[in-house]
């Protein structure tokens, strides 16, 4: 372990994994057959998967989940949903259950802009550089006709560019600040690409601008990249119902539980301890449809968090009201995601979840996913307020722990009996396995 | 597709399967087939996996790659990585690479603390609830005692509560905020438990306090949960070096590199919407580590954002700087991890991915995973600021479409020399696989 290999990327997979059991296993042989355990017996589909990404040496198993019975603007879907965290998707289904015979979701995207900048150094008279852009921007947007064809063809494009002057955060720091809209793809290798040829026209533009000096020519290029960051790109998702028609467990009335449902937003709203968590939850359904249909969870999670944090402090993504006799409760979140290119069509299993989900558009999807957020939302309130969140966790928890430990279907069925009762915890269940395999 | 489901949960999963095929395929059994196809055959594992969640269909596959060459600390780890994006792993490899002769990373672990709130509402004098609070506090925390004897003996437990008057933010809203030491779990079960617990017996005793009105003794509950904000639980990972060894590209100086590193990461610190795509960057090897140790990356991505909007702009995570003749980057996030528990033993390939990272305790996760996300940073800064993302993710981005339009390997190839020298595009490449096989 003690000097670096060359050559990793070049080895066969077999290789690389002889190589990683030989240098960081205990037991080679059981590395490797575990690793192998989890290749695909169809080979030709096992090579599509490897070659996603590099050094490829298995397929790391997320659980393909599916709740039914969302009815989202008025039609009926089955969300398939990847997720490794228990009770997600049961509390999805449960959402989708309770809202279905109370006229279900509706979702509306708000926009649909996307966004990149070129960054860039200019040492110099900003008013010259002003004009300098006014003259060259339809320069700027026809040296990237060669890229947007295809997406024009589709109705989208480069939008508009804009100068736009950051000397006063940074010296000299100036930014072409572009807007796209890029229909049903995510459209991130679209974006970059045209952001890197504004650049390089930019660049090479400047010494041809007669009123700059020699000095105002050499505009320096830092970098030019597309931004997660996209408040334009965004969709609101909205239940609502009389109060009345709240009736979610015996223990608690309808308006109560709507007024603790407010109650817990607002806490959300004004505590940002909890605002984090509160999001989290949000985001348990929002990624796990994001995953099953081959879209990228890190550009959402940060698009997402930063859109919280957007009025100075962070806060809840939801929010809920009782005006008059209806109980309303939404969510508005920025979702750029793509239904066409990237892995949407590549990965078989992310192109049979948008099958399910009756091949939407990127706009359609933006709206399953943002009510996948709100239901999720809701059933973590919902637990919260009323029986606390640990009851259905442990369920769950117990049953992961037995099966850790090997119980069999006897053992399992005393203890789950047992366990309602009792507060579930690592050593209880030993304790209680311990002590039931004693009796027996 | 009109009328909802009931008790699907209850069925079998080939029940499930046929459902959905049966109501939202157009071919049903072209649906079937493919999510049998991502059955493991092995059925007892798979059922294992299945029952990690609700109402599992199939293993959705993320490709779990792994990046040599890691030298943390003066170890060389190689480390896994489960992540759909292209050139993630490849990026992090060429930065393990880069800096391994230059002493590699070091990594310290600056906080663990953990934080859970139990939010309620008391409606009355404040200082009565205080000196209520200041008398049961030690019944609180014994009240806990049956819940926290493992943990404790583990050298973890609960710290610390302490009340909070939030009343001006939001009318009588107070918490008992709780400080947790967990040790090598990630311990959100442990501290919910331990809140809900809490929760009961404020509750309980507020009546047994002879100071409280009638309606001072009704506190209410609101809500009682872990905060996934650890802004205590903080991890510094860097790497450093004389500039002159910063030799990455024949057409920048290592000086120059330097300073457009520098200028890249000071643009991250004062402009949100590029803040937001550095640290998606960052997440992209952070997640890829959370998630193939069985991690929750929810939890991480919620807490590591807000962290970056803590003073008020969503900021950068990365810092870097040039001090004499030394060049220095670095990363402080806060990352509660957990190393026993969940599903860190319970999915294999979670627990072997564990293994090749030589058994990490959470605080040594910690540091891998700060690590992981320092070396994408790095990776992905130095190309933008060098040749551009593009022309890495183009590599991938091509082989990929080449892929998707069935090209064989003399197609592949020759369509990856001419691409070296042209804008790859999906329109691109389909004109240059139809030219090319009109050619032939």
């Amino acid at each position: 372990m003690s000097s670096p290999i060359s050559g990793f990327s070049k080895l066969t997979k077999e290789e690389k994994i002889d190589w990683l059991a030989n240098n960081y296993s205990a037991d080679p042989e059981n590395t490797k057959d575990i690793l192998k355990k989890y290749w695909n017996a169809d080979s030709k589909l096992q090579q599509l998967h490897d070659e996603f990404i590099e050094n490829t040496i298995t397929n790391f198993y997320l659980p393909l989940g599916v709740a039914p019975n969302f009815l989202i603007n008025d039609r009926l879907l089955a969300i398939p949903m990847a997720i490794e965290e228990s009770s997600v998707v049961a509390a999805a289904s449960r959402a989708a259950k309770f809202w279905f015979d109370k006229g279900g979701f509706k979702a509306k995207v708000i926009g649909t802009e996307k966004v990149g900048q070129v960054h860039f150094i200019y040492i110099g008279n900003p008013e010259k550089l002003k004009a300098f852009f006014s003259e060259l921007k339809p320069k700027l947007i026809a040296s990237t006709g060669h890229l947007t064809g295809s997406m024009e063809k589709r109705g989208g494009g480069l939008l508009d560019i804009e100068l736009r002057d950051k000397t006063s955060v940074l010296a000299d720091y100036y930014q072409l600040h572009c807007a796209f809209e890029t229909k049903d793809a995510m459209g991130a290798n679209f974006i970059n690409s045209c952001l890197e040829q504004l650049a390089k026209t930019l660049k090479e533009e400047a010494p041809n601008h007669s009123d700059f000096t020699e000095s105002e020519k050499e505009i320096e290029i830092v970098m030019s990249i597309l931004s997660n960051y996209v408040p334009n790109c965004l969709v609101r998702a909205e239940v609502s119902c009389p109060i009345e028609k709240l009736e979610i467990a015996s223990s608690i009335s309808p308006r109560e539980f709507a007024q603790k449902i407010v109650r817990a937003v607002s806490i959300a709203n004004v505590e940002p301890h909890r605002a984090v968590t509160h999001n989290k939850g949000i985001m348990n359904g929002v990624d796990a449809v994001v995953l099953a249909t081959g879209n990228d969870f890190r550009a959402v999670e940060a698009g997402v968090h930063a859109y919280a944090s957007k009025d100075g402090q962070y806060s809840s993504l939801t929010q809920a009201s009782i005006e008059g006799n209806i109980f309303r409760f939404w969510i508005e979140l920025p979702l750029a995601l793509g239904t066409v290119g990237g892995l949407t069509s590549l990965h078989p299993l992310a192109k049979l979840s948008l099958e399910i989900l009756q091949k939407p558009s990127a706009e359609e999807l933006m709206q399953i996913v943002a009510v996948a957020g709100l239901a999720q939302n809701f059933a973590a309130v919902s637990a919260l307020v009323t029986t606390g969140i640990q009851r259905g966790h442990m369920k769950m928890h117990l049953a992961n722990i037995l099966n850790q430990l090997g119980a069999n279907e006897y053992e399992k069925k005393v203890l789950t009996d047992h366990f309602k009762e009792n507060t579930v915890s690592h050593s209880t269940v030993v304790e209680g396995l311990q002590k039931l395999r004693q009796e027996n």
